[in-house]
């Protein structure tokens, strides 16, 4: 398929991290969009240097940064979300968000991005884990459609600007159901449309996905467990499976608790997802899950992050609660995050604590 | 009381922390006993140039070590455990233990002292937090007695040999019931004598503890919650407190569980425990309790310790499952601390773990 008959989609792309590298590469290299990224801790390098890139689907690249957009004035990688009002710029077709998403941090993810959103205009594409996270895009843009990205990715940014994508990833893109729009077909088809741009090159791996909240509670089963267990021990996803009895001692029942309550809500899981899970990385590659890196890079401010634990555990305890599933096993993993969320606020001086007493 | 009448007891220390050195101080400052103290990681430093203590109860001390027995032909500090028999040394009458006390890493600590122990004879004196710990005793020296040291101290070693000891201590004495011996008067007659020799000094808090278990059950409430959460989470005690919902969220609900266990064992804790428990330590000192040492300290090989979290955590747990008080708090964080154990063994070299894939 050629895209050069018809006018490139104007993509806004909001954080470059290894997910939004891999993603902007993507569109990039089908020629149906073109991406202005917007980047914050990698900005100067990439502006600089570019990207270096070492990916299973596109091979060793050095220097790359996204195509400017034709038509826009705007120089193709930014470190702030452009005002499409103020200064007068062609709309963003699609605003594809692949920062962490924090809603326990202000500002939120909506909050950063609203000077890039045309009302009634803009798709928004959440490549973004967890559960309820398009709840907070409905209420700040109830005219916008907002699609599901749930990404099945390998990739890392060691250094800055340095990514590295070793496994074959998958994209499983959907669309949300908004309320007010009450149309949804029209959201499905930007789905469709969304799923062309990306996969137009030909490298990649991007599905429709028919039911967004099963394809988002399959993933929790690996994100609310294994995830912020991993930020909480300090061992990776391999050396959880070495532990003499932390599988069974806390990773199944854990695991149960999430695919019971997603059960309770009519989302059936495969009998053996917790195996897929537990095994979903390989052993002698030793993965750090996203929360782990997170806990492991916050004292290096300014790159450091926080912890998406409410999203990817918080909100499925809450649907528990509410639909009457016991979660003694998510409850405490979930109090340790917010425990641990508390201290990465204290290391970057978010919160301070009263002098020691001087002996 | 004068001591200068009868002999000295013959008192070997096994353990020269922070605890121990002032357990030491305390029995030889009342001039009743004569230690001789095994060290371990501070030996040299405390052979070469003594304690360095700074203790609320004895002022400033520079170069302090324990006076020689005088019967003894030891030297009054020595590394490694004197054998008794082989040496031909006259028997101890107390060893009193204040090391960390793990029977998940061996040698465990019956086969530790047992070149020391005349069956029989030596009265055993354990220092040391947790529950069941006198089971491993009685099982190596049925014939001996053993006595239950709970010491609510707050006393740090920071660099080796150098001790802080901040506040006034309690020393809760009795004696645990030896099946094999069936004379629970000699146990309490040998504790009394025991009080005598620590108390003579007049320095110190030592009393008499009626009932153990109670005494040990009181001292899990604070054990076998705050001590390894603060581990897991890196907070200290009063950084816990800071949080915005950890101590509601998880420290009250799981401090029920011990409170509960003990109740339906017998054992009724005050009304008011865990709020006495929880605001043990003052906060503008921000303590860290022993276990969240133990792991900071952990990688600083030697001289790191492993968590004692089997007699504060998991005794009480599996006497919690034999009663059947449903612990779903305490149970992860069990699991948690097995899985911080074995990363402890992995620092060590303890456990290894296969190579991680070259890309």
């Amino acid at each position: 398929m050629s895209a050069s008959a018809e006018p490139r989609a104007n993509v806004l792309l909001f954080g470059g991290g290894a997910v939004g590298a891999i993603a902007a590469l993507n569109i990039e290299t089908g020629g149906l969009g073109a991406v202005t990224a917007v980047l914050r801790s990698n900005f100067q390098v990439v502006r600089d240097t570019g990207y270096t890139i070492e990916s299973v689907d596109h091979g060793s690249l050095k220097g790359w940064r996204p195509t400017k957009g034709e038509q826009l004035s705007l120089s193709l990688l930014v470190n702030t979300v452009p005002d499409v009002s103020k200064e007068n710029l062609p709309p963003f077709d699609y605003i594809v968000t692949t920062t962490k998403n924090c809603p326990d941090i202000p500002p939120t993810l909506p909050e950063l991005i609203r000077p890039a959103v045309t009302p009634g205009h803009t798709t928004i594409v959440m490549i973004q884990n967890g559960l309820n996270i398009e709840r907070a895009m409905f209420e700040a843009f109830p005219t916008n459609v907002v699609l599901s990205g749930v990404s099945m990715i390998d990739s890392h940014e060691g250094q800055l600007g340095e990514i590295l994508h070793e496994e074959k990833d998958v994209l499983h893109l959907g669309a949300f159901q908004n309320p007010t729009l009450d149309d949804h077909e029209r959201e499905i088809a930007l789905a469709h449309n969304f799923i062309q741009i990306y996969g137009a090159g030909g490298k990649t791996d991007v599905r429709f996905s028919e039911d967004v909240p099963w394809a988002r509670w399959r993933k929790l089963v690996f994100n609310a467990v294994l995830n912020p267990l991993c930020a909480i021990t300090g061992l990776d996803d391999a050396r959880i499976r070495l532990t003499d009895s932390l599988v069974e001692g806390l990773v199944r029942p854990a695991m149960k608790e999430i695919i019971d309550t997603a059960a309770k809500l009519g989302h059936i899981l495969p009998a053996d997802i917790s195996d897929t899970m537990i095994h979903l990385d390989p052993m002698d590659l030793y993965l750090k899950p996203s929360m782990q890196c997170d806990i492991e890079k916050a004292s290096e401010a300014p790159c450091g992050n926080f912890m998406e634990f409410e999203y990817l555990l918080g909100e499925p305890l809450r649907e528990a609660r509410k639909v009457g599933v016991a979660t003694p096993n998510l409850n405490v993993l979930y109090e340790i995050c917010k425990a641990l969320q508390w201290k990465i606020k204290e290391q970057k001086g978010l919160v301070k604590v009263p002098p020691k007493r001087i002996l």
